[in-house]
Parts: structure tokens; sequence; C-alpha cells
């Protein structure tokens, strides 16, 4: 029996198994892939992540995964199945290797961000690709951009991109933008922001770097390209919520519901990382929400003992 | 006109640099010691910030301070005397060199530990003498450990050791404890806690580590010598929010009242780290508070343009 399964190696599951194991809890940390890092792993480089200034995504993903290995924390290649309450109390994971029985479980698998499915996106990912303007949109200071999404995560991704980049073009496929009003008129003042209407990207082009974004206007027919230094998508982002379904509490988007301390409303489940409902989803914050539930698991056991 | 004033160059302040540097706003940092770094310059070792383990506490510090420096954030040196509201808008922080006028103001300025102030207490600071159970618990598996101080951090500290150490002495200098009832009971259950009732340390001695603790009943006036491998002391933490008494809401400990995305209900001010009413000060919660108050601020930076 142990005190807490980690589902998912990332930076929020490894930053928990770091502080479950510096705290004495019989922890397991579960990764479905190969290696560890998660999202990371795919990031061509990483600027803000404190001490470790422009390190590469899958060496960041590597030194995190080694800090934990260590302090000898218990790792299984396995992908969680199911997580099962069982009474009086605890819970069990069903996995693809084995059923796993533990007094807590700590969700950190992470989430996915939608893909547009274009010829040169899985080539340039890293490489002018990027479905994060927060990590990324430093990289292109003074370039031209292109935001791909009518929703708030693109216009809030175009608005943050055009306080550095020369120019942002933001490409939706539709005559009329899904995000927020207050979102919209922000966007549309801004002078270095043009929006492509109806328009739809077809392909990435470029050599090392993407240097041209092929687009096409869905009414008109009308094929274009033009010349970017960096795509940002943003066509959607999916927690990997599923497994929880049966136990725990999600929000419209399957976020998983926890505040700053990690605790789900059910007892003994704990959220940390991109998969729990927030704000912010970097490094910084996913090893925070580590730290963080374990402080909550370590309280939640203690309580349960008296 | 700054966009941002950050208080401070901890972990908090520094991850808010990097952030603020990346986001395109115009900030300057101050700090009013000559190293940045915060708490975290006095450690001898932090092995719970994933990505850097077992680094020594003044290379971290360095470490964070060169990645602002790479980035060519603007630090000025000097402390921060008071914060005084603008009108129609904005803050003007008086300085112990100049006066700085910013759209918003970002308090990092951490707290500090009360000291013993005792004997071989800052000469063994960082070689067995620690402030944070949980920062430096792990250094000390299978050992013996004194946890210093009655209230709640106290006891918490002497239970989070509990679990790895071999033995805890709860040193109080009363004959009952300040912390909560549920918290006195579970440490008094705990079969490797012995708590000294009327006891006072007076001195720490060792050769380069901790070896011993002078101690004295202050009933008896009775002197004890203890052989422990570490001195935990939790007898206070004061967050340095003085400054911002004219303008902002704390607790009754002085902590700045401010949720998960750092914003303070005066509109334009904000906290991160340690100075931040939160559960867990930890270097991985105050880099995200950085991260996550800098957020916050282009928020509201945004929401006032209009």
């Amino acid at each position: 029996m142990y005190d807490v399964v980690i589902i998912g190696s990332g930076p929020a599951g490894l930053s928990a198994s770091i502080y479950a194991k510096r705290a004495g809890l019989k922890a397991v940390t579960l990764e479905q892939n190969p290696m560890s890092g998660g999202q990371v792993l795919n990031t061509y480089e990483v600027d803000n992540y404190p001490g470790l200034p422009g390190i590469g995504g899958f060496d960041l993903g590597v030194k995190f995964r080694e800090h934990a290995d260590n302090l000898a924390c218990e790792f299984k290649e396995a992908s969680a199945l199911a997580v099962k309450k069982e009474e009086p109390e605890g819970f069990t994971v069903v996995t693809t290797q084995e059923e796993i029985k533990a007094r807590t479980v700590l969700a950190a698998m992470g989430a996915t961000h939608a893909k547009l499915n274009i010829p040169g996106e899985e080539e340039f990912a890293g490489m002018g690709v990027s479905y994060c303007a927060t990590c990324d949109g430093a990289f292109f200071k003074g370039k031209v951009t292109a935001v791909i999404g009518g929703g708030d995560v693109a216009v809030e991704d175009a608005i943050f991109l055009s306080r550095g980049c020369q120019k942002v073009y933001l490409i939706h496929r539709r005559d009329e933008l899904r995000a927020a009003a207050v979102l919209q008129r922000e966007v549309m003042a801004l002078t270095n922001v043009e929006i492509l209407w109806d328009t739809v990207a077809e392909r990435i082009e470029g050599e090392e770097q993407v240097q041209v974004l092929c687009v096409k206007n869905v009414k008109t027919g009308k094929k274009e390209k033009i010349l970017v230094d960096g795509v940002f998508v943003a066509v959607g982002i999916t927690p990997a919520s599923d497994i929880l379904k049966e136990v725990a509490e999600f929000d419209a988007k399957g976020y998983l519901l926890a505040g700053e301390d990690c605790a789900l409303s059910t007892p003994g489940i704990f959220a940390a990382g991109d998969v729990r409902q927030k704000k912010l989803r970097q490094v910084v914050t996913a090893v925070a929400d580590g730290a963080n539930a374990i402080t909550s698991i370590l309280e939640y056991l203690q309580n349960r003992k008296e």
C-alpha cells in the first residue's frame, strides 16, 4: 500500500516525486512514455525556468528525472487506465501492467495541445512552431508571427506577442472571433495585429526555421503565402483527465477542480500541473503544484491517522 | 514611468524580473543587499529545486540573478522605504537612492526568520542549524534533531522530521504548547519525539557540524547537553511587509493578502514569494508566484488601457 501514486512524470509529477521522497512518503510515480518530462520534452528551448537559462526542453526533462533518480524515487513505466475508490479508504490505480493500491492519488497527467495537422507543423515544432506564447513569445522579439485560432487563448496570445513582435497575424477560419468581447476590443485596437478572417492555415514552409505560412480564404478560395518567423497554434488544449472521470470533479473543459493547495473536494485525490484548473500553465507553476500537492497529502494522511 | 517596480530580488523577485522582461514590460527590480537571492543565499544546500539537485544556496542565488542579467533585466541597488499611491493612477516608490514612479508595484521582499541569538547559532547556520524543516529535513534522515519552539510551525516541523529522523526533541520554554490542539495530539502520539518542557536552548556546539545542544530548564535551573545532528529553529517568521502598510492589506501576522494570482485587493499592488499569505514557502512556490504575478500585472495593465 503506497501513501501516494503520482500519475505522470512531467515537471509537476517529478517535483511531487522529489517532495514526497524527501518527506518520507512511500510514493510511486507512473509514466506511460519511455522518457519523463511531459510536454517540455518537445520544447526546443526553455528560457523562463530560473537558474537554467536557455536550456533545451529535452535536457530539462532529463535533468528533472535525474534529480528524482538521485533521490531514489520509485518509478514504474505504465499507463494508468482507471482510478477506483476503495472502502473504507484508499484507491486502486489500474494500469497496463498491474493494479496499484494507495492511500492517495496525485493526478499529474498534464494536457495536450490540439494540432493543426497540416504539412510542416510537426517538422518545425520547436523551430518556429509553438503551442505556448507565454513560453516562447520572447524568442520572436522584433519578428513577424502568426497566431492560429479565434478563442480566448488565441487572442490573448496575439496581444501578448504584439508587445514584442514587429507584426502579428491572427488567423481565424470564421468571420468572427469566439474570444471574450473585452479581448476582441483590445486586439482590434492594436496597430501591429492584422486579423485574417475566414482563413485557414494549409502548410508551413521553411529551411531550418519557419519562413512561410500558406493560407487559404475559405470563402473566396484565394491562396496566399505570408512571410512569418513563427506560428503559434492556439486551437485548443485538452487536459488528460479522463481516467479520473468516475471519481473526481472537472470544469467544463475537463480540468480538475482544485485550488492552489491542489486538493480536490473528493478526499484523497489531488491534482498538480497542467491538468489542474488554473490560470498559468508553465514549468514554474507545475513544480510549485508538485510541492503544494505533497504538502496537502501529508496533512491529509496525518488527519486520517487520528 | 515603469510598468512595474519589483521590490526584492529573491527567487520570487527574480522570476518576476525574468517573466516581466520576456513579456516586454518596462520593469525595474530593487535589491537592498549587494547580492540577489534573498534567504536562499544563506542556505547551505538546496535539494528540492527540480533540475539543480544538491546545489549550494549561494550558487542558486547567483544562477537566478545571472539568468535575469542574461536577459538584460534592469536592477537598482536600493532599499525601498515607502510606497505611495498617486492619483489618478500609479505609485511612487521612495528608495534610499531616488523616487521611482511605476504603474504597478510587485512586493517580493520576502520574510526573515526570528533567531535564537545564542552562541553557535550563526556559526552553524547551514551546518546543522536550519530555519526550515521542509527545506532541510531530508538531510537528517536517521539522525537526531531538535526543534526549538512551541507554535504551529514548531510542532509541524517536529512531526515532519519524525518521519525520517531517528529521534526528534521538541524544546519549548513553557509548560504547554501554543500549537493547535490537533497538532499537539499528533506530536504527542509519536514515539520518537520527546518534548522537553520549560526548557530553553543556550548554546550550540560542534566541530564542523552541529553536535551538541546545551539547554537549561527554566524552572529547576538544571543544565543539560543533548547530542543532536541538527537544530531547527521555529520561533517565528516576520514578513518584510512594513513599507506597504499605508497602501496594502495584511493578515494578523503581516503577510500580504493575495491568492494564487498574487493580486491584492488594492488595484495595482501585487505580492509574490514569502511575503504573501500562503501555505508553503519554498523556492518552487516563490518562482511560481513571480510568473503568476507578472501574468496578473499584464492583465491589469491591459484592462487599464481601455
